[in-house]
């Protein structure tokens, strides 16, 4: 098989044929033309650095900027159209400009290879395709501490080991997600100073010759900086290994917040209801409503990781510089983009649609959920808090065998366990005062979660200054 | 977003709309509708138990069918026209029935879930997908054998840990990594026979009511058995699990001759030389001949492991019966079946038409890789192998000292080491009958690399009886 | 360093000195020390084949044997003193045999490598290892299937989507993991068969001079077959590699069945208490009973997948035969044993002791779970199943806008969404009967559960035999 | 079981046994006594916060402080001893507390909680940890560097797919992997920043009560920040995911520097040589010398990457909070750092006494490695790189075809491929001037390379400041 005028990019060495399930399993113009426009940016530039270099003249530079205009404009109205010898996006483009502009459009590459081609693309796409996951990113955790701020003054049951632990604001629990995904927006940003270095002018290993101007091609591109070694900067793929780890622990973390909706959202618990544009219905049984949504959003923490998996699985034990095996990381990279992408704003769907039953949260505090509290009396009375903590079990206990809520414990009953107990232990039974105890920082008093609140709107508006 | 007809399957009950990312996110149809032969004939199966059951009259069910057929004939032809409702595959291919034959197609769906349809589809596809595989893989099984048969004269060095170790035949080499593809065989039979298990007949999770007949299923389908348990029979995705990890190890397997071969064909060993039709060229060097295809090989055992491993960690902590994050199981299926279907076909390739060179590997054989040889020819003399290995081990450091090779060493060079070497040890310097030593079965002797040939011929007999 | 006698094995040549960072990381000792029965095992049968061989005598292999029942005896009593040279097993029980014996200790070696050897002893120390999972793994179903067999009248909700779905029987779920497992066993027993084969007779990787009978060898040892190609044999660990995935989803298996646990034992559903011997309380809240067994059992699916997934990743684009890197396979394997031999035996205690509050599960089924069956109910009068789901679906949506239960819901109430409502609806509103349509294989039916108890029991009675 | 004085800390509740296998499965004793000086020094700044609090007095803070210093000694002489109770470290350290100073003991957990503990531990246990690992991984680079700087004018073949591609220098090769160990030095950085964050103070889940200062905890205990919420504070364990995939990521890198070493140090390449401090021999051929070193370094990507894909796979999914799930942190912590730890030091012990043989590494230059100059050489005269480059493997095709060198071409010969040669192509054939036309930043010219030298000291005086 051969490109359209009969000939491969390599051209004239080879003398057997290609098999054609190599050729589709060689090709990835499948999925790299996605990175079409990265491609002709980053070809106009460099026909800007060969002018520079006097590789090209003002007039086949001129020519090379206007076809890959052209270029672009078949491709977003979507009439460019894929030849058989296309093996990639750069072929297609370099091949197109070809029939558009002639004989100039083979000085393009001159001290130019794929290989430094390729991994400037890849990194011009993720720089955008970062910037817009920030953005769905600081979407969702404003949704989130607004509904925070809005609903600061409904409790309900924190559990630990899936057990009830201590009544709780709902808005610190809901805080308690909104700050893990602020830490992913945070590394989100370091990987994206890590991607914004330019590569191109590398070469294919040894570097560019020429006088190929790099800090042109750099500031043309907007990049921050420059890769300092050719042969790392055409064989490295830290910043897709590293978003692909991005994308994962960002998931496992919705993963999480998922699980607890799911479980809130049992008839059991019932403590919220999706809203029916994130649920679906059964084939077989009609009272369904299951929040699929959810279990995609949780199940989709196996599918990016699963890509980070695979492509460091490649990456092991690979000699340096380029190896075909890096072709890995382009599907890999749209992927969990796209994945990712689509998560974030079906979140935000579902957390600023779901309705939450505050009767129903506050009915399933339980007096037993006060225990800590019924030791802390005794700590307040000078007692270790070891031994009081030991003494409120057997209140626990003594409770559990009389089968009665531990609130409903006599004075006397209590004294079996300690007789420091006196009937101002009633004080202890009020989940709104055992809440307000928690005001140091990171606590689920009133204030504090308030507190949490102001400082995620603060470190809001700070991002997207 | 509604049905071709207005309604969703689960119908009369939501009131809210559905967000179109969400619905997007909700679809499975982009690539669940390759299974639609296997939906269809799972439903025809179907509708000849709802006949039986008397849920169908006679009529109905050959309505049924033919329209089934139509539907078959549609997708065959690439006319089917999915439209925006078709979330999935079996709504697809329903919704179809319905405008072709009209009220019957309500009744196919009678006692039946999507969560069994769906894993009777996913079975009856992967059937025949291992079927394709194994095919693939004896194949490329009896190039190899066939091509230790005729090039089992070729000696070259034996390495381990990259290092020259001993002299063998250039066919054990090949039947070493024919064996281990032999395993793969055996484990995908393995595989098959619990893929090839009915579902069918049990319900969303509670089973079949109405006297389906399930064993008439199993007969119309042709599995073997018929799945134990309802609730594990439409929760569990063994099947996929284990199908997923199969094709990691194979590829595992694959990635492991593709280094051996990659490093046969550098400049430096130059042991073999690939087919034109597997190598690829550089956009910038017109020397480089890649030998890209060895590197793609190489690559994909960390693609596919990372669909296990997403896949697993999907799995790990969900609670049992179907729960949507189930849904990861397909594309996972699919583009693992995809890529060691195109492993296996371009390995055969690779492996019929490179060409060996004989006589560079027969001089990279060196006479320190004799130096074992050496140390047997003093156990043969009595000396226990500890002391042989030592006194060896100190001839190959005078040699090195000498700068010479180690047959180089005269009689009297070597009984500083050793007393009991004399002139017989000359004997020793003969690559040809060191090899001819590991007569024991599995050694590179040439009877015993026959006898493997005949072992291998013996086992592919049996394998497509 | 050197070892106890100042010699390394590999003896004469070093001149350099190794650096002790690099002798630790080198050294396996620490870990590999406790497969010093199989070694001595697979030492003592290739005495004896050296013996018929002639290459010891009868004299020396009986002082081989003797002195190998000794260094037995040492290591079972806890006495055997490992010394700073002996950096693997091999080295350290050779070293031992060697002040032992004397000088016949270094015939022992002859015609054997380290590379044969270590994973001759992997084979025997994984095939007892793999016996005893077996027996743990099926001490866990029977418990399952004999409680199965005694709470078989036990009715609960089954969940699909963690959503009430229908009612079924408390020992249809109990089976539902018990039929996982059983498929666990089946892989570990097809594991178990290419854990058996002998790998010892290959030699570095070219074989085994001198006619070492590898059949007798085969015979002393129990093997069931002979590896072979020698490459193969010893450069392979296909048998760690399934066993690691056996293992992950072995453990994957509980993980889902320890999930479904911990919701039912929390305060919200509360249809079981785990036994105190498997929970644990907090060092805070004096209330807390925390299902910690539950939490690790589900918790190990992540760290033995780890443990694959390392191991693959290792295996990946190796080079054929025997590389360092290999011995990566020690720890995995022996972490992966100790920890599903823990966890079985962990979820069997759980399994045995946890006590079921049928009250409470009964109680926790809703007339809504009988949605579908109300729309049976009219496919029963012949509406087609689709249509016979929507009138359900309106029904359900009824009751829920009148907050009644679905039961509630008159006569006149139905006949609004269909006139084929009568009187005899009533009779749908029973969780017995509905249960009871479950009778085809694999169904929730008193009967079809009870078969599934008694193929459980044929199936176990057959694995012990 | 029990503790050694008879009562578990959370006492009082229990009625029920446990049972000894998931007693040892629960306990964490074996490995997390590990942090015993991190655990003495959270509790001693604890203790002066509760002193701060009145929560004990000045002479019970001081015993406290006292009695953990006594604890410090034991552990740091070896002496500590734990006993059957001890089920974690801070058990253990408070039960010997309780014996050392009494009833105040039973104070210091008061307003605290094991969820809170451990992280603070974990957390400076870590903050250590990586200030070595960042020392081990800034010796290694600056052995590269400088070894850079030495041999910075031996040439030799710069590879691609493994193939001959272009002269480069050996130090551009050392460079490209000191340039990506130094982005694991800045990923290291980062994470560190978010290791260093106090969680004590945060409870169970609901935050501390009691006026406990959290500030002031944070300056005791040198932290740069305090955590924004409890509930994610005790339950989130990004930093230790997050330090996991960084050493992934890291021994990546050095397992592609491991395989070039590789294949530089086989007989086939002969480029160098390892220090016989890091090779090993063989059992069975002594002419061996195996890099192990090198095999070992590789295979440990796997290793600490099977870490990190095991605790991710753990996260997975699970409800928010601290779950026992968790306790799979610590093991994978402390083995990552132990293996980078040791691997960092290898590879610099590797890397500081290896050898090059630069007679070999350039004889190993071929002419055809020229053929891009031999195509610059024409886009010097006005060809486009296009067509130079077709030319130019026709020139190379011509010679293979003659099996000559590409220089031994004559003028008349390359005029057959294009007119536009003359005599002074054989200015093209010159290793040493080819080098140099790379001279653009990231080249490898001398001046560029020289310029890399630089940066990367500047950089280092940077990381040590």
């Amino acid at each position: 098989m051969a490109s359209a005028d009969g000939t491969k990019l390599w051209g004239g060495r080879f003398v057997g044929d290609t098999d054609p399930i190599m050729e589709k399993f060689n090709a990835s113009i499948a999925y790299d033309k996605r990175m079409w426009d990265a491609d002709i940016r980053g070809s106009k530039a460099y026909a800007k650095a060969l002018k520079k270099a006097k590789l090209v003249t003002a007039e086949e530079q001129d020519k090379i900027l206007h076809g890959m205009d052209q270029i672009h404009d078949e491709w977003a109205k979507g009439v460019f159209e894929v030849k058989p010898g296309d093996e990639d996006i750069h072929t297609a483009n370099e091949r197109r400009l070809k029939e558009l502009i002639g004989e100039a459009a083979g000085k393009l590459h001159t001290g130019r290879s794929r290989n430094d081609q390729v991994v400037t693309d890849m990194r011009l796409w993720l720089r955008d395709a970062i910037s817009i996951l920030k953005g769905n990113a600081l979407q969702l955790i404003t949704t989130m501490v607004e509904r925070a701020a809005v609903e600061i003054d409904v409790l309900f049951p924190g559990y630990t080991h899936m057990q009830r632990a201590q009544p709780i604001r709902w808005s610190h629990w809901i805080l308690s997600h909104a700050v893990a995904l602020s830490r992913d927006v945070e590394r989100l940003q370091e990987i994206s100073r890590r991607v914004n270095v330019l590569p191109l002018g590398s070469g294919a290993i040894a570097g560019t010759p020429f006088n190929i101007d790099r800090e042109m091609l750099r500031q043309e591109l907007a990049f921050e900086d420059i890769s300092i070694n050719s042969m790392d900067a055409t064989g490295q793929r830290d910043f897709i290994a590293e978003f692909l780890f991005w994308a994962s622990l960002c998931l496992t973390h919705l993963s999480k917040m998922a699980e607890d909706l799911m479980l809130y959202s049992t008839k059991e618990f019932s403590f919220l209801t999706l809203s029916d544009a994130y649920s679906t219905g059964s084939s077989l049984m009609p009272q369904k409503k299951n929040a699929d949504s959810l279990e995609l959003i949780r199940s989709k923490a196996g599918r990016v990781f699963g890509r980070c998996a695979g492509f460091l699985m490649t990456l092991k034990g690979l000699p340096s510089t380029y190896n075909k095996d890096l072709q890995e990381d382009k599907e890999a990279m749209f992927d969990c983009y796209d994945t990712v992408h689509a998560v974030l704003q079906v979140t935000t769907g579902v957390m600023s649609t779901l309705k939450i039953n505050p009767s129903v949260m506050e009915a399933a505090l339980s007096p037993d959920m006060l225990a800590t509290d019924l030791a802390y009396y005794l700590v307040r009375k000078g007692v270790p808090f070891r031994d009081a903590h030991g003494i409120s079990g057997k209140a626990v206990f003594l409770a559990e065998s009389k089968s009665i809520p531990l609130n409903q414990l006599t004075v006397e009953d209590l004294r079996t366990a300690s007789p420091l107990f006196s009937s101002d232990v009633s004080a202890v039974w009020d989940y709104s005062s055992s809440v307000e105890q928690y005001s140091a920082p990171g606590g689920t008093a009133k204030s504090s979660v308030a507190a949490q609140v102001e400082h995620m709107r603060t470190w809001l508006k700070k991002q997207v200054q």
